[in-house]
């Protein structure tokens, strides 16, 4: 018998977990499908805009990764569509992709729920070139205005992050040392008091899926750090200039950084699926996709539904539990047991401010700030870093950003794609 | 009375080395003025081409360079002319610039020598976004042949360099050494064994500044690497499929290294000074431009002359030493002493082929090559790059890859300019 095809569209979180709870299993083969060419770590992808860490710190080759499991196979490349009849994945340069089983993993992407200006003027912080986008942007900015101190009045040094969420706090925090202790020493002529970070969230609170002695802890640790807060106001547009508020109020900045909302990657509509408003593909207990034999659905691009049928956040772990789940499913394929539904189990959330600043959420009540959060904050993201040598670069980074103050990625670098491409 | 104002045209190595021979110094102020916002450690960049580095790890904040000298300033800034008379020099988007003595450092770029196609098909290797360009271009070309594997028979994994100087010999060393290691691991589906490396050299040897024994040793390595040489062959045109020798062969590349010469940045001729036919400015035995008041070129933009009156090579420790000597020349300003001629010291010149191949040709006929060459360019280097953090990251990430055989740099990112700037 010849093996079974598993087909995973995604090098995510949650398509890496099929991956390797399938590799090295006998009868069968495992291709991971993405556009980039490396997994990308998330969850730092702020400390690459804010010139802490490099690129290669959190983008790790997929092919580095997968290629110790022996039946389990990389492809670059764009996904277009999927002919259920023959059962094939269509990826443009490539013959083809016959599956057995199709998990799709494709993730999410920056959400901007249409406010004028958004796409033109504002950062997402959802890729990498996001993140490396952002970073020369900002530099930019800056020796603009040291060029010429008349830019300082037009907002060049401000930064407007919209989106009070675990990015959005991020963000604002780390824009703020990354001002007042780096550029204030590159920029001693730079009246660097006057660069403003201000954050806007809708909500009336930070961190709404906190408990309210966390999201006070946060905003304290914001406000204390400098960071203008505008509560329960919303994004009216965005332009070249700034931001108008939904007050009518216009914050002049240059540099606005759109945190406010994610969106499923539209492969589910794109595949005739049955998707939420927000693009997600709707599943089953068992993230199976109705009306498709052998096809799944998990983490970002997924409307995941918990015990109760209410649905999970898009969230790393939920990605990483569900793939677990999945290649489970496709391990017992032909025991016909009826699955148990899949358990998403929550094992806490964190979200640092800064400097020894974070808050950390754990079950059981348990809950901290300040620099223990912050501590298990950095510990457990260096855990979950992929590879021995990026867990040794992003530690080896932090102690020297931690102890001189300094951010060494802090260069301007524009690469455009070779015209042949 | 005020300070001596000196400003300095490029944060290169000569423009870095007048600048920290001034730094401290009682009163001169002292004004870098480069494109970039940071220095590039550029005998390193074709490490970022083959992914063995990152950008950061050989690219350094100018700013966190200069910062420690209390009158050195910098500014980033195309330079767009030099008003003689009133003596300002002209940057984009910045009030002109008054100076008492100007520096001119610019440096060099490629130099295609007008053969056709070399604009639009081929990469250079002297800015950091050719080495980040180029690393994205070829991992592509092995993704997309991995997909497809027609391409192969079309040259997909086929790379020409041309040129049989320093950089084009390490380069065709690097390439071998990521196909045959990194690449062979990668993609085990591509016959990687049909990965051409060809250098092509229009003269007869390789690295004709080196003696008989170092050119047959770089030779005979780069022949065990499984190079390809075309040595005494021009290229006649290069397209998006590859390169057509002079007697008329073509070499079917999608991937093309011009590394065959450099010219001066087009700055002379820009601010009307005489230069010579590769674009470098005219300076006397005191690398003081003629008819010019306090005005000096050197490094790569210079025609700098030895004392016989020979033009000296456009190589780093000439820019270097001739920094030091043009920072004397102004802290002796006011002693009306006549000038020693610069005097360059050449100890020595050294070219790594790979793994544990290197030569080195050092003075008073010491010369030597295999392991011992390629440690004492590994030190040599490692001392060169500008502070402890790149340093200490270029080791380890040199580590990494010897016990590993790894590149862990080997990620596709394009990153285009914010359409706002």
């Amino acid at each position: 018998v010849s093996a079974h095809r598993v087909v995973v569209v995604g090098a995510g979180f949650g398509g890496l977990s099929v991956a390797r709870h399938l590799g090295n299993q006998p009868d069968i083969d495992v291709l991971v499908v993405d556009r980039a060419n490396y997994h990308l770590f998330q969850p730092l992808l702020y400390q690459v805009a804010t010139a802490g860490l490099e690129p290669a710190d959190i983008a790790h080759p997929a092919r580095g990764i997968l290629r110790r499991h022996r039946n389990v196979r990389f492809r670059s490349g764009e996904v277009t569509g999927v002919d259920w009849d023959t059962r094939r994945l269509l990826v443009k340069g490539s013959a083809p992709i016959p599956f057995d089983s199709l998990v799709l993993a494709a993730g999410a992407r920056t959400a901007t729920f249409g406010v004028p200006g958004v796409d033109e003027h504002a950062f997402g912080l959802k890729r990498l070139q996001d993140a490396v986008g952002l970073r020369s942007h900002l530099l930019r900015q800056f020796e603009q205005a040291d060029a010429d101190p008349t830019q300082v009045d037009l907002g060049a040094l401000n930064v407007v992050v919209v989106g009070g969420g675990p990015t959005g706090v991020e963000m604002a925090g780390a824009f703020t040392e990354l001002f007042h202790v780096v550029f204030a020493r590159d920029f001693p002529r730079l009246p660097i008091h006057r660069a403003r970070v201000v954050l806007v969230e809708m909500a009336d609170e930070l961190l709404t899926p906190f408990v309210r002695p966390l999201r006070n802890a946060a905003r304290r640790d914001l406000y204390h750090k400098g960071v203008e807060l505008e509560l329960g106001r919303s994004v009216a547009e965005v332009d070249a200039k700034g931001v108008r508020l939904d007050d009518g109020r216009l914050i002049p900045a240059r540099t606005v950084l759109w945190a406010a909302g994610v969106q499923a990657e539209p492969l589910g509509a794109a595949l005739g699926l049955a998707t939420t408003r927000g693009g997600r593909v709707v599943v089953g207990h068992d993230l199976a996709v109705p009306d498709h034999e052998r096809v799944w659905a998990i983490g970002d691009l997924a409307a995941s539904p918990d015990e109760e049928g209410e649905i999970l956040p898009q969230l790393a772990p939920v990605a990483i539990q569900g793939g677990a789940y999945v290649a489970e499913r496709i391990l017992a394929r032909d025991t016909g047991e009826q699955p148990r539904p899949f358990h998403y189990v929550d094992r806490g959330t964190m979200a640092t401010i800064g400097r020894r600043a974070a808050v950390a959420q754990l079950p059981w009540g348990i809950r901290f700030t300040g620099t223990l959060a912050w501590l298990a904050w950095l510990g457990l993201h260096l855990i979950q870093l992929i590879g021995f040598r990026n867990r040794l670069s992003v530690l080896l980074n932090w102690a020297w950003n931690y102890v001189t103050w300094d951010r060494a990625a802090r260069i301007i670098v524009d690469v455009e794609r070779h015209p042949d491409e």
